[in-house]
């Protein structure tokens, strides 16, 4: 696995020439570079950019590629794609000969659509969150909360790729068949159970062709980087539908993906080790390598914020709901690529995996609400004297992502936002 | 449900300038007419083709379109779709004076390579074999077979699209996680239980935009047409892998495809009601119509047929295992249709639904080798003294349609064929 080394575009002393990268609480500072599209209005054609602070510059534009083919762009070889970073650091920083041709490639981000970072191909779901796992467990299944295969097998299922919207859109309250709280027989019904699930995006970027498998060892090498996910589900259509092939339209209604591909060269210096705790299995050895163990886990701090219609109303920002952590996730992305082509399936350059609901062990960790309203019993008691059990028609959902540790420049992952709209009529 | 009615291009005693269109075993006589896609050699674009007996005619090259794209002429209108069918019987016709503009045309089946009939979008299986359902069931969960959903829910889970194959691909025996008789812990091993699946394909034609559910009274409206699905499954890794989020790398190895899209049109002789057994619940408002409960079924006699490697070096041909009726499913296309989207859920041009495995009440009428052996209990007695409990390496499994009825003339799908190589070492 080549796992990104540290080089001089990680240098925390950088500084850039768009002045609003240097703010300290920017998601996009020169150090981060994510990749996204982008438009100037409705019609027209998808653009690849990079976010640097509050602007996106124009890829092509700038003279950095010759075509708007993300997922071309994503396929390329870590060589062009680090090639292509040091380009971008070095024409944004401070004092670069290239700050004009740059500048005149640059659009103020509040100016432009941002877009889903690129066409999805198949959608895989995987449920990693170990802490989720065990609570959602002990809602659908009392008796038997976490199942003999999770701590062997890293469990996915395939999503829907239609319905993959791209952050801001807003979507209706589901209809679909569910049976209410005493009820004999099903109905159709809104969803009165509505909820998030706060998840990383894992893109692929390299594929690997049918019948053959990717080792653990190059499980990276075929991912481009990583944005944000909610992954909207209606929790009693759910329990209602998903056994026993699984969940269907409890989930697939809409899923929001954040505008921004973070690169795995830019989570570079946040890497973390990969361990079981005492009593655990370890990896089944296709699922196993020195780099996993040494650096396979990424230290990225997860966050739901929720603002509600009464809260817009008053001028109310959104208040954060939980935070948690990808180290909390019971397998490495590497693993995720090594178990889904284990059997030969082939992954293609826009697949997209979610993590799972990422959820950490204690208190306010959880990243969905039936975990933090324990099954909608105990609702949440927000600021502004409001309640939540379950997601209200109005309620914004806000999923933000960002790594910090000293030594390193503090990257971000922009916002994840998404708006319940009433069911309609 | 504007249901295909019947006009002159359904009556039996057309005969077609294609000689071989009118053998009374030809699977493509006039009144079928089936869209797919072919190509002369490798690396050669995809072309739109009809099969006519054992020919396949070039509609850009005998002027009836103007494009390459397949799911631009599965999203056209029923009226187009109905006027292309007519203009395809009258130039097939005897005595047709298209028939020199035609003949330039038309090209050898045998002399071509059939693929994917379109590029697949998104890809659906549903779980309508009742009988199936309750078997399976039987072996997976004793004590709880059907499940208390099954008779409300057309229960479906998402797909995998990459590894969807053409026909007469061959595919490498999947090795995955799965727990051996009497073994405490799971290993990585090629399967022991793989297995074939019975399954029609529905191909979507028209789509629906996002939050907008489409009615069951249209639900064909918007399905192009109909072919046949191998829903390849290691039975192994199924059982220890699916709980809870349904099944994954037991699956998505490979899915073969037939090569031709049969037309609602050229099912149109062949509806049957939609009736529920006594003491069944009805099906809710949502997935209820006249249109459906008249003639909202198909009657297609489905069979599988088994060419194991000894039988091909022997020079004998495939044995049929198994035949069942797409009549036994428990839901009605229109009725996945609208069950699908009505949550809001997008379908698009080219997306794909599996029936479910479809298998008949009796003896014989089992749609994979899980049933027909009880689990692997019972293996399968062949002609030529060899067993089956599952697939070996070297096995062909090819699946057979075709409709009949007195007053219309016989239609047939062609081969669903595939054939399981080795695990790679």
């Amino acid at each position: 696995m080549s796992r990104p080394e540290l080089d001089e575009t990680h240098d925390p002393a950088l500084a850039c020439w768009v002045e609003s990268a240097n703010h300290p609480a920017t998601d996009f500072p020169i150090q981060n570079l994510p990749f996204g599209r982008f438009r100037r209005g409705p019609g027209l054609d998808w653009r690849i950019g990079v976010a640097i602070g509050d602007q996106v510059l124009d890829l092509e534009a700038a003279g950095l590629i010759g075509h708007q083919d993300m997922h071309r762009l994503m396929a390329g070889t870590a060589a062009a794609r680090r090639a292509l970073r040091l380009a971008l650091s070095r024409g944004l920083r401070d004092g670069s000969a290239e700050r004009g041709r740059f500048a005149e490639a640059m659009l103020a981000q509040r100016e432009v659509e941002l877009g889903l970072p690129c066409t999805i191909g198949d959608y895989t779901d995987f449920y990693t969150g170990i802490h989720h796992a065990t609570t959602v467990g002990q809602l659908f299944r009392p008796d038997n909360p976490l199942l003999p295969n999770y701590k062997w097998v890293p469990i996915g299922y395939h999503g829907r790729s239609s319905s993959i919207i791209a952050s801001g859109q807003p979507f209706h309250r589901p209809r679909a068949q569910l049976v209410a709280a005493g009820a004999a027989a099903p109905v159709l019904a809104p969803t009165a159970r509505l909820d998030y699930e706060l998840e990383l995006g894992i893109f692929i970027g390299r594929g690997n062709a049918l019948g053959e498998p990717v080792p653990v060892a190059e499980g990276e090498d075929h991912v481009f980087g990583v944005g944000l996910l909610n992954d909207w589900s209606a929790r009693d259509v759910q329990a209602w539908e998903y056994q026993p092939l699984g969940p269907f339209l409890a989930k697939n209604f809409a899923t929001t993906l954040s505008p921004w591909i973070v690169t795995l060269e830019a989570l570079a210096p946040f890497r973390a080790p990969f361990e079981r705790p005492a009593g655990d299995p370890q990896p089944l050895p296709y699922l196993d390598a020195p780099a996993v163990r040494e650096a396979g886990m990424v230290d990225i701090t997860l966050e739901v914020w929720l603002q509600t219609a009464a809260m817009r109303e008053a001028g109310r920002p959104a208040e954060r709901l939980s935070a948690s952590n990808f180290r909390d996730a019971y397998w490495a992305i590497a693993q995720l690529v090594a178990h889904h082509s284990v059997n030969g399936c082939n992954l293609g350059s826009g697949d997209l995996f979610g993590s799972g609901t990422i959820s950490g062990p204690g208190p306010g960790q959880a990243g969905s609400l039936l975990e933090l309203s324990r099954g909608g019993r105990q609702p949440l008691a927000l600021a502004n004297g409001e309640t939540r059990a379950f997601l209200e028609d109005g309620d914004s959902v806000i999923l933000r992502a960002h790594c910090e540790r000293p030594g390193a420049r503090r990257i971000g992952f922009g916002d994840c936002a998404g708006t319940v709209l009433a069911a309609r009529s």
